[in-house]
């Protein structure tokens, strides 16, 4: 390659190493090439692609909608989640992660009973119109810039050095597949078919224009730990060349990534770069020690990222 | 077109049909042509892309494993589903489907049962082996073909002319997703990421050689009637502008294929050609009715095929 196919990536390990995986990919005098159609890739998305602090893009559209439920229905006001939404009390939902990470999930069940609850009973399209709005509109809280101009530029060059040479990106995140899918092409140039992600149920209604399918009050897919794998498997039919993560939700995706007789690369963003993004490793200390283990390749923000959006 | 782009059909309605809606995507002075990514044609598979009489060839392949179950463990020649499997007693297993058909369940689920059972506990790699080998190899009881040269030529032709055309082509069938995973490129040019279909549940645990997906002897997705709609939208995140299938349980991804401000085309198959094929309407009664009352193109295999195999 005589121009650099990387250039919001600093020099370095990890830039080499990615490097040196596409080359692989192309095989050389002793492999030959990976044929086309294997070569996938997998992302996750918050914390990942794109910013996840100080919390994720799509707990504020959904805690937008329970301010909005409270202010039409009075009695929403006195119970969680949406009295904690309503007041603006961020501290009670910091409690809840932090429970949930100290191995208390008592909370997170009524976290998701709000989440469920907030579109439901609405039909795909216009979730997909909700979410397209939020995400064209919506202003991140510290970044000021819009939350669309959060992703991060180097895995934005990466997923297009990747497609470059042949490979099939997909998302595979724990945040809602139908929330992402109206950005992810123009965002990220992946196509909404190859966006695998969290889900409520869906229903489908019969009726004279086409039918209807209607989100319903209850998870179907947690796409988070050892679901990624079962996800991307059930998805693609194949296990991938290279996945990225950055939490401990994304072992089992990059462990998961793995050929006896292909080249593959695990990246693990590491938020090392408290003064362009976030520092913060509480969630990701598993990933982290075994990136250390087995050798995955630990990209720092700091060190690693010439520029972040 | 000054050549003919579908040989193996007749010429009459259900031709012209989709020559002109493939006419039609392209666009004329009146309108713009269809976005490539919004090109998207979903196939139900048994009775609609290959043969399902006199049995779903899935059906076959499960029956032969619950022999070879029953000659390693003698105790389960005394339990259905495996005591008609093992006596070659079709006519019992007939009878549920009758059952089934006017409505009662009873035996169905011991039948399901017994189909979960059946490759309960191995890798989704050891299992895409075992239905990539019988696929490959068994001959069809009584065409004196192999399986896989059951599959109907017309819709062969088909899936190439719209696939020339920039349509994505997939599969959405009742059957399993990941039996027919590793025949759909060799045998319909649709790669194994657009393969939609019923699956058993998927468990994912940590080893050194990047972990094992596991079947479970649970069912997770039965994709048919209302859930083809869904599992498709899900899948694609799109409704079709074209969609093929032969009975009842197709009906809702039919009328799902539906655009207020774009062609679309839905076919449903006619086994009308016990010459040929076999002849049979059962479980086909509401899905000709809906054709007939909507205006749906019914494809008569007598008819319209100018060849089947």
């Amino acid at each position: 390659m005589t121009t650099d196919p990387l250039t919001t990536w600093s020099d370095g390990p990890a830039k080499q190493a990615i490097v040196e995986f596409v080359r692989s990919v192309h095989g050389d005098g002793s492999s030959p090439a990976v044929p086309v159609e294997q070569r996938v890739a997998v992302f996750d998305n918050d914390g990942t692609l794109w910013c996840e602090k100080p919390m994720p893009i799509q707990l504020d559209f959904i805690l937008r909608r329970l301010v909005e439920m409270a202010e039409a229905q009075p009695e929403l006001r006195d119970r969680q989640p949406w009295k904690a939404a309503y007041e603006r009390d961020y501290g009670w939902l910091g409690a809840v992660v932090a429970e949930h990470y100290a191995g208390d999930d008592t909370n997170v069940a009524t976290v998701l009973g709000g989440i469920v609850a907030a579109h439901h009973g609405i039909s795909v399209e216009d979730f997909e119109q909700q979410a397209d709005a939020f995400l064209h509109d919506a202003q991140h809280p510290t970044l000021g810039v819009r939350y669309l101009e959060t992703a991060y530029a180097p895995m934005i060059e990466l997923l297009g050095f990747l497609r470059a040479n042949g490979f099939a990106n997909y998302i595979a995140s724990g945040g809602g597949r139908d929330f992402m899918r109206p950005i992810s092409q123009e965002l990220y140039g992946i196509p909404r078919e190859r966006v695998i992600g969290s889900s409520t149920s869906l229903s489908y209604t019969e009726d004279v224009a086409g039918g209807t399918i209607t989100r319903q009050a209850d998870a179907d897919v947690l796409d988070d730990g050892p679901e990624k794998p079962v996800r991307i498997w059930s998805r693609t039919g194949r296990r991938p060349l290279l996945a990225a993560g950055n939490s401990n939700g994304d072992v089992p995706m990059l462990e998961f990534t793995f050929h006896t007789d292909l080249p593959t690369l695990r990246l693990l963003i590491l938020h090392d770069d408290a003064e362009r993004e976030f520092a913060y490793t509480t969630g990701a200390d598993e990933a982290l020690a075994r990136a250390r283990a087995d050798g995955w390749t630990v990209v720092s923000m700091e060190r690693d990222w010439a520029t972040v959006f």
